[in-house]
Protein backbone atom coordinates (compact mmCIF):
# COMPACT_ATOMS: atom_id res chain seq x y z
CA UNK A 1 0.00 0.00 0.00
CA UNK A 2 0.73 3.70 -0.86
CA UNK A 3 1.13 5.29 2.79
CA UNK A 4 1.50 9.01 3.67
CA UNK A 5 3.73 9.82 6.49
CA UNK A 6 3.80 13.27 8.00
CA UNK A 7 6.15 15.01 10.65
CA UNK A 8 5.63 18.21 12.11
CA UNK A 9 8.53 18.31 15.03
CA UNK A 10 11.54 21.17 14.70
CA UNK A 11 13.96 18.65 16.37
CA UNK A 12 16.15 16.45 14.32
CA UNK A 13 16.95 14.92 17.13
CA UNK A 14 13.84 14.44 18.82
CA UNK A 15 11.67 11.80 19.99
CA UNK A 16 8.99 12.23 16.76
CA UNK A 17 12.03 11.93 14.69
CA UNK A 18 12.98 8.72 16.39
CA UNK A 19 9.05 7.91 15.86
CA UNK A 20 8.98 8.97 12.44
CA UNK A 21 12.20 6.79 11.60
CA UNK A 22 10.15 3.37 13.30
CA UNK A 23 7.76 4.28 11.25
CA UNK A 24 8.88 4.63 7.65
CA UNK A 25 11.66 1.10 8.56
CA UNK A 26 8.91 -0.66 9.60
CA UNK A 27 6.33 0.33 7.09
CA UNK A 28 9.11 -0.44 4.39
CA UNK A 29 9.80 -3.63 6.02
CA UNK A 30 6.05 -4.68 5.83
CA UNK A 31 6.51 -3.96 1.94
CA UNK A 32 4.38 -0.60 1.86
CA UNK A 33 5.56 2.31 -0.33
CA UNK A 34 5.98 5.55 1.96
CA UNK A 35 6.05 8.54 1.13
CA UNK A 36 7.27 10.57 3.47
CA UNK A 37 7.47 14.70 4.39
CA UNK A 38 9.08 16.27 7.62
CA UNK A 39 7.62 19.80 7.03
CA UNK A 40 9.96 21.56 8.71
CA UNK A 41 12.92 20.15 7.03
CA UNK A 42 11.27 20.47 3.59
CA UNK A 43 10.58 24.16 4.65
CA UNK A 44 6.52 24.16 4.50
CA UNK A 45 4.88 26.97 4.25
CA UNK A 46 2.15 26.73 6.43
CA UNK A 47 0.15 29.90 6.04
CA UNK A 48 -2.41 29.86 3.15
CA UNK A 49 -2.67 32.91 1.27
CA UNK A 50 -6.20 34.58 0.27
CA UNK A 51 -5.98 34.17 -3.71
CA UNK A 52 -5.40 30.17 -2.58
CA UNK A 53 -8.11 30.40 -0.12
CA UNK A 54 -10.51 31.95 -2.27
CA UNK A 55 -9.85 30.58 -5.58
CA UNK A 56 -9.22 26.66 -4.09
CA UNK A 57 -5.79 26.92 -6.22
CA UNK A 58 -2.44 26.69 -5.11
CA UNK A 59 0.64 28.04 -7.04
CA UNK A 60 2.77 26.37 -4.25
CA UNK A 61 4.75 23.23 -5.87
CA UNK A 62 4.79 21.52 -2.79
CA UNK A 63 1.25 22.06 -1.74
CA UNK A 64 0.57 20.49 -5.44
CA UNK A 65 2.52 17.46 -4.93
CA UNK A 66 1.17 16.87 -0.96
CA UNK A 67 -2.38 17.20 -2.62
CA UNK A 68 -1.48 14.27 -4.98
CA UNK A 69 0.04 11.90 -2.71
CA UNK A 70 -2.89 12.64 -0.24
CA UNK A 71 -5.00 11.38 -2.93
CA UNK A 72 -3.15 8.56 -3.84
CA UNK A 73 -2.50 7.36 -0.42
CA UNK A 74 -3.86 4.27 1.14
CA UNK A 75 -3.00 5.37 4.33
CA UNK A 76 -1.82 8.14 6.40
CA UNK A 77 0.37 8.68 9.59
CA UNK A 78 1.14 11.84 11.13
CA UNK A 79 3.60 12.32 14.13
CA UNK A 80 3.27 15.68 16.04
CA UNK A 81 4.01 17.16 19.10
CA UNK A 82 0.62 18.19 21.54
CA UNK A 83 1.29 21.93 21.82
CA UNK A 84 -1.07 23.16 23.16
CA UNK A 85 -4.13 21.04 22.36
CA UNK A 86 -3.24 21.43 18.86
CA UNK A 87 -0.64 20.56 16.22
CA UNK A 88 2.07 22.70 15.71
CA UNK A 89 1.02 25.64 13.48
CA UNK A 90 3.18 24.17 10.44
CA UNK A 91 1.35 20.95 10.82
CA UNK A 92 -1.76 22.88 11.05
CA UNK A 93 -0.60 24.94 7.97
CA UNK A 94 -0.71 21.49 5.95
CA UNK A 95 -4.19 21.07 7.14
CA UNK A 96 -5.89 24.36 6.12
CA UNK A 97 -3.38 24.26 2.57
CA UNK A 98 -3.41 20.06 1.54
CA UNK A 99 -6.89 19.00 2.80
CA UNK A 100 -8.80 21.36 0.59
CA UNK A 101 -12.30 21.51 -1.07
CA UNK A 102 -12.33 19.11 -4.12
CA UNK A 103 -9.22 17.17 -3.14
CA UNK A 104 -9.65 15.50 0.55
CA UNK A 105 -13.73 16.32 0.69
CA UNK A 106 -16.58 18.19 -1.27
CA UNK A 107 -20.22 18.91 -0.86
CA UNK A 108 -23.47 18.03 -2.97
CA UNK A 109 -24.07 19.75 -6.22
CA UNK A 110 -26.33 22.94 -5.20
CA UNK A 111 -24.59 23.52 -1.90
CA UNK A 112 -23.05 26.43 -0.81
CA UNK A 113 -20.37 25.20 1.93
CA UNK A 114 -22.65 24.63 4.56
CA UNK A 115 -24.04 21.68 4.89
CA UNK A 116 -22.37 18.36 5.27
CA UNK A 117 -19.42 17.19 3.10
CA UNK A 118 -18.44 14.13 0.77
CA UNK A 119 -15.24 12.67 2.04
CA UNK A 120 -13.41 12.12 -1.13
CA UNK A 121 -10.03 10.45 0.21
CA UNK A 122 -9.18 6.89 -0.67
CA UNK A 123 -7.32 6.08 2.11
CA UNK A 124 -9.34 3.75 4.89
CA UNK A 125 -6.98 4.44 8.09
CA UNK A 126 -5.28 7.38 9.24
CA UNK A 127 -3.18 6.90 12.17
CA UNK A 128 -1.46 9.72 14.42
CA UNK A 129 0.99 9.04 17.02
CA UNK A 130 1.25 12.37 19.87
CA UNK A 131 4.17 13.24 22.17
CA UNK A 132 3.26 15.30 25.68
CA UNK A 133 4.63 16.62 28.48
CA UNK A 134 1.04 16.16 30.50
CA UNK A 135 0.03 13.30 32.05
CA UNK A 136 -3.05 11.62 30.96
CA UNK A 137 -5.56 12.21 33.73
CA UNK A 138 -4.80 15.81 33.58
CA UNK A 139 -5.41 15.83 30.13
CA UNK A 140 -8.68 14.15 29.82
CA UNK A 141 -9.66 16.23 32.77
CA UNK A 142 -8.43 19.53 33.03
CA UNK A 143 -8.08 19.94 29.16
CA UNK A 144 -10.70 17.33 27.37
CA UNK A 145 -7.77 15.94 24.84
CA UNK A 146 -8.51 18.07 22.23
CA UNK A 147 -6.74 16.25 19.39
CA UNK A 148 -8.87 13.07 19.48
CA UNK A 149 -11.58 14.89 18.24
CA UNK A 150 -9.89 17.41 15.99
CA UNK A 151 -8.40 14.66 14.18
CA UNK A 152 -10.54 11.64 14.27
CA UNK A 153 -13.56 13.59 13.49
CA UNK A 154 -12.90 17.74 12.63
CA UNK A 155 -10.09 16.29 10.14
CA UNK A 156 -9.85 12.61 8.90
CA UNK A 157 -14.52 11.43 9.54
CA UNK A 158 -14.75 14.92 7.10
CA UNK A 159 -12.52 13.51 4.48
CA UNK A 160 -14.49 9.96 4.73
CA UNK A 161 -11.58 7.88 6.20
CA UNK A 162 -12.95 6.17 8.83
CA UNK A 163 -10.73 3.79 10.82
CA UNK A 164 -8.53 5.91 13.13
CA UNK A 165 -6.20 5.40 15.73
CA UNK A 166 -3.86 7.46 17.90
CA UNK A 167 -1.01 6.88 20.42
CA UNK A 168 0.06 9.56 22.90
CA UNK A 169 3.27 8.65 24.18
CA UNK A 170 3.74 10.93 27.20
CA UNK A 171 5.10 12.08 29.47
CA UNK A 172 8.09 12.79 27.72
CA UNK A 173 9.92 15.29 29.54
CA UNK A 174 10.05 12.84 32.50
CA UNK A 175 11.03 10.08 30.36
CA UNK A 176 13.67 7.36 30.74
CA UNK A 177 15.83 6.01 28.32
CA UNK A 178 13.68 2.53 29.01
CA UNK A 179 10.30 4.21 28.56
CA UNK A 180 11.49 5.59 24.76
CA UNK A 181 12.13 2.24 23.85
CA UNK A 182 9.02 1.11 25.01
CA UNK A 183 7.31 3.81 23.46
CA UNK A 184 8.83 2.73 19.85
CA UNK A 185 7.59 -0.82 20.37
CA UNK A 186 4.04 0.48 20.81
CA UNK A 187 4.91 2.20 17.58
CA UNK A 188 6.07 -0.29 15.84
CA UNK A 189 2.91 -2.54 17.14
CA UNK A 190 0.61 -0.10 16.08
CA UNK A 191 2.11 -0.02 12.52
CA UNK A 192 1.88 -3.82 12.78
CA UNK A 193 -1.41 -4.12 13.32
CA UNK A 194 -2.64 -1.63 10.66
CA UNK A 195 -0.55 -2.38 8.18
CA UNK A 196 0.67 -5.30 8.09
CA UNK A 197 3.09 -7.54 5.79
CA UNK A 198 1.87 -6.93 2.16
CA UNK B 1 -7.39 49.33 30.01
CA UNK B 2 -5.36 47.81 27.57
CA UNK B 3 -6.39 45.41 25.20
CA UNK B 4 -4.71 43.30 22.47
CA UNK B 5 -7.05 42.84 19.60
CA UNK B 6 -5.19 39.76 17.55
CA UNK B 7 -7.03 39.14 14.25
CA UNK B 8 -5.86 35.65 12.02
CA UNK B 9 -7.98 35.63 8.34
CA UNK B 10 -6.57 36.33 5.36
CA UNK B 11 -9.45 38.66 3.68
CA UNK B 12 -9.20 42.35 4.57
CA UNK B 13 -13.09 42.49 3.53
CA UNK B 14 -13.99 39.15 5.44
CA UNK B 15 -16.65 39.22 8.30
CA UNK B 16 -13.62 38.74 10.64
CA UNK B 17 -12.58 42.24 9.34
CA UNK B 18 -16.04 43.89 9.89
CA UNK B 19 -15.87 42.12 13.39
CA UNK B 20 -12.30 43.60 14.12
CA UNK B 21 -12.87 46.59 13.19
CA UNK B 22 -16.22 46.58 15.37
CA UNK B 23 -14.38 45.66 17.83
CA UNK B 24 -11.76 48.40 17.97
CA UNK B 25 -14.13 51.04 17.38
CA UNK B 26 -15.95 49.90 20.27
CA UNK B 27 -12.99 49.67 22.74
CA UNK B 28 -11.46 53.23 21.62
CA UNK B 29 -15.38 54.70 22.18
CA UNK B 30 -15.00 53.27 25.84
CA UNK B 31 -11.96 54.75 26.39
CA UNK B 32 -9.38 51.80 25.98
CA UNK B 33 -5.75 51.46 24.29
CA UNK B 34 -6.11 48.97 21.86
CA UNK B 35 -2.96 47.57 20.52
CA UNK B 36 -4.39 45.37 17.25
CA UNK B 37 -2.74 42.89 15.35
CA UNK B 38 -3.90 41.53 11.53
CA UNK B 39 -1.19 38.29 11.96
CA UNK B 40 -2.08 38.30 8.17
CA UNK B 41 -1.70 41.79 7.28
CA UNK B 42 1.81 42.15 9.36
CA UNK B 43 3.27 39.16 7.71
CA UNK B 44 3.40 37.43 11.08
CA UNK B 45 5.69 34.05 10.54
CA UNK B 46 3.88 31.40 12.00
CA UNK B 47 6.33 28.57 12.38
CA UNK B 48 8.73 28.29 15.31
CA UNK B 49 12.66 27.54 14.70
CA UNK B 50 14.29 24.97 16.10
CA UNK B 51 16.77 27.34 17.63
CA UNK B 52 13.91 29.47 19.70
CA UNK B 53 12.12 26.53 20.72
CA UNK B 54 14.91 24.76 22.73
CA UNK B 55 16.10 28.27 23.93
CA UNK B 56 13.15 30.20 24.38
CA UNK B 57 14.58 33.26 22.79
CA UNK B 58 13.53 35.06 19.64
CA UNK B 59 15.05 36.93 17.35
CA UNK B 60 12.20 37.78 15.21
CA UNK B 61 11.06 41.56 16.54
CA UNK B 62 7.44 41.27 15.63
CA UNK B 63 7.73 38.37 18.23
CA UNK B 64 9.26 40.39 20.68
CA UNK B 65 6.88 42.90 20.13
CA UNK B 66 3.76 40.55 20.73
CA UNK B 67 5.62 39.70 23.96
CA UNK B 68 5.73 42.52 25.41
CA UNK B 69 2.51 43.92 24.34
CA UNK B 70 0.59 40.38 25.64
CA UNK B 71 2.73 40.91 28.82
CA UNK B 72 1.66 44.36 29.63
CA UNK B 73 -2.48 43.70 28.45
CA UNK B 74 -5.10 44.31 30.66
CA UNK B 75 -7.68 42.37 28.28
CA UNK B 76 -7.34 39.88 25.12
CA UNK B 77 -9.69 39.55 22.31
CA UNK B 78 -8.87 36.88 19.58
CA UNK B 79 -10.87 37.45 16.09
CA UNK B 80 -10.74 33.79 13.98
CA UNK B 81 -12.48 31.54 11.49
CA UNK B 82 -13.18 28.14 12.73
CA UNK B 83 -11.04 25.83 10.24
CA UNK B 84 -11.13 22.42 11.45
CA UNK B 85 -12.08 23.04 14.98
CA UNK B 86 -8.69 24.97 15.26
CA UNK B 87 -7.67 28.52 14.21
CA UNK B 88 -5.89 28.79 11.08
CA UNK B 89 -2.43 27.82 11.26
CA UNK B 90 -0.87 31.78 11.08
CA UNK B 91 -2.77 32.23 14.69
CA UNK B 92 -1.62 28.59 16.75
CA UNK B 93 2.01 29.88 15.35
CA UNK B 94 1.07 33.34 17.47
CA UNK B 95 0.01 30.94 19.95
CA UNK B 96 2.88 28.76 19.44
CA UNK B 97 5.76 31.51 19.48
CA UNK B 98 4.39 34.49 21.63
CA UNK B 99 2.89 32.43 25.00
CA UNK B 100 6.25 31.21 25.53
CA UNK B 101 7.29 30.06 29.49
CA UNK B 102 8.40 33.03 31.07
CA UNK B 103 6.13 35.11 29.10
CA UNK B 104 2.52 33.34 29.45
CA UNK B 105 3.68 31.03 31.99
CA UNK B 106 5.99 29.10 34.41
CA UNK B 107 6.79 26.19 36.19
CA UNK B 108 7.76 25.97 40.13
CA UNK B 109 11.30 25.61 40.78
CA UNK B 110 12.57 22.20 40.28
CA UNK B 111 10.05 21.25 37.80
CA UNK B 112 10.73 19.83 34.16
CA UNK B 113 7.70 21.05 32.61
CA UNK B 114 5.41 18.10 33.24
CA UNK B 115 4.05 19.33 36.51
CA UNK B 116 1.72 22.13 36.99
CA UNK B 117 2.01 25.52 34.97
CA UNK B 118 1.57 29.38 37.22
CA UNK B 119 0.01 31.27 34.57
CA UNK B 120 2.05 34.58 34.47
CA UNK B 121 -0.24 36.94 31.65
CA UNK B 122 -1.78 39.53 34.31
CA UNK B 123 -5.00 40.54 31.83
CA UNK B 124 -7.99 39.07 33.42
CA UNK B 125 -10.37 38.28 31.01
CA UNK B 126 -10.05 37.04 27.37
CA UNK B 127 -12.79 37.07 24.63
CA UNK B 128 -12.48 34.84 21.87
CA UNK B 129 -15.16 35.68 18.50
CA UNK B 130 -15.13 32.74 16.08
CA UNK B 131 -16.84 32.77 12.63
CA UNK B 132 -18.24 28.81 11.45
CA UNK B 133 -19.65 27.64 8.35
CA UNK B 134 -20.99 24.40 10.84
CA UNK B 135 -24.19 24.79 12.58
CA UNK B 136 -24.47 24.79 16.16
CA UNK B 137 -25.69 21.30 16.72
CA UNK B 138 -23.57 19.35 14.40
CA UNK B 139 -20.57 21.35 15.60
CA UNK B 140 -21.26 19.97 19.56
CA UNK B 141 -22.07 16.69 18.23
CA UNK B 142 -20.76 15.44 15.53
CA UNK B 143 -17.07 17.85 16.26
CA UNK B 144 -17.58 18.41 20.24
CA UNK B 145 -16.19 22.15 19.84
CA UNK B 146 -12.63 21.64 19.99
CA UNK B 147 -11.95 25.65 20.14
CA UNK B 148 -13.84 25.80 22.91
CA UNK B 149 -11.44 23.49 25.28
CA UNK B 150 -8.55 24.88 23.22
CA UNK B 151 -8.98 28.71 23.92
CA UNK B 152 -10.54 28.30 27.58
CA UNK B 153 -8.62 25.07 28.89
CA UNK B 154 -5.13 24.62 27.03
CA UNK B 155 -4.66 28.09 26.42
CA UNK B 156 -5.88 30.85 28.79
CA UNK B 157 -6.53 29.18 31.88
CA UNK B 158 -2.96 27.81 31.66
CA UNK B 159 -1.96 31.25 31.51
CA UNK B 160 -3.62 32.65 34.42
CA UNK B 161 -6.35 34.13 32.91
CA UNK B 162 -9.55 33.38 34.37
CA UNK B 163 -12.66 35.06 32.53
CA UNK B 164 -13.25 33.89 29.44
CA UNK B 165 -15.99 33.89 27.07
CA UNK B 166 -16.64 32.85 23.38
CA UNK B 167 -18.91 33.87 20.52
CA UNK B 168 -19.45 31.73 17.52
CA UNK B 169 -21.16 33.82 15.04
CA UNK B 170 -22.67 30.79 12.55
CA UNK B 171 -23.56 29.65 9.74
CA UNK B 172 -21.52 32.49 7.67
CA UNK B 173 -22.00 30.85 4.39
CA UNK B 174 -25.89 30.93 4.35
CA UNK B 175 -25.92 34.80 6.31
CA UNK B 176 -28.24 37.36 4.91
CA UNK B 177 -27.04 41.28 5.52
CA UNK B 178 -29.32 41.35 8.41
CA UNK B 179 -28.05 38.54 10.53
CA UNK B 180 -24.52 40.21 9.98
CA UNK B 181 -25.70 43.12 11.11
CA UNK B 182 -26.99 41.11 14.24
CA UNK B 183 -23.77 39.70 14.71
CA UNK B 184 -22.37 42.72 14.61
CA UNK B 185 -24.44 44.21 17.53
CA UNK B 186 -23.73 40.80 19.55
CA UNK B 187 -19.81 41.78 18.85
CA UNK B 188 -20.48 45.40 20.27
CA UNK B 189 -22.49 43.65 23.26
CA UNK B 190 -19.53 41.44 24.32
CA UNK B 191 -17.47 44.06 24.19
CA UNK B 192 -19.49 46.64 26.29
CA UNK B 193 -20.21 43.79 28.60
CA UNK B 194 -16.31 43.00 29.57
CA UNK B 195 -14.43 46.26 28.99
CA UNK B 196 -17.07 49.12 29.42
CA UNK B 197 -16.76 52.99 29.49
CA UNK B 198 -13.42 53.67 31.52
Amino acid sequence: MKISVIVGHPYTGSLNAGIAQEVTDKLKENGHDVMYHDLYQEGFNSVIPAAELVSDHSDDKLVLLHQQEIREADGIIIIHPNWWGQPPAILKGWVDRVLRENVAYTFPPGDNGGGLPIGLLKAKTALVINTSNTPKEREEQVFGDPLERIWKDCIFDFCGIKIFDRLMLRVVADSTPGERIAWLNQVTELVNSYFPEE
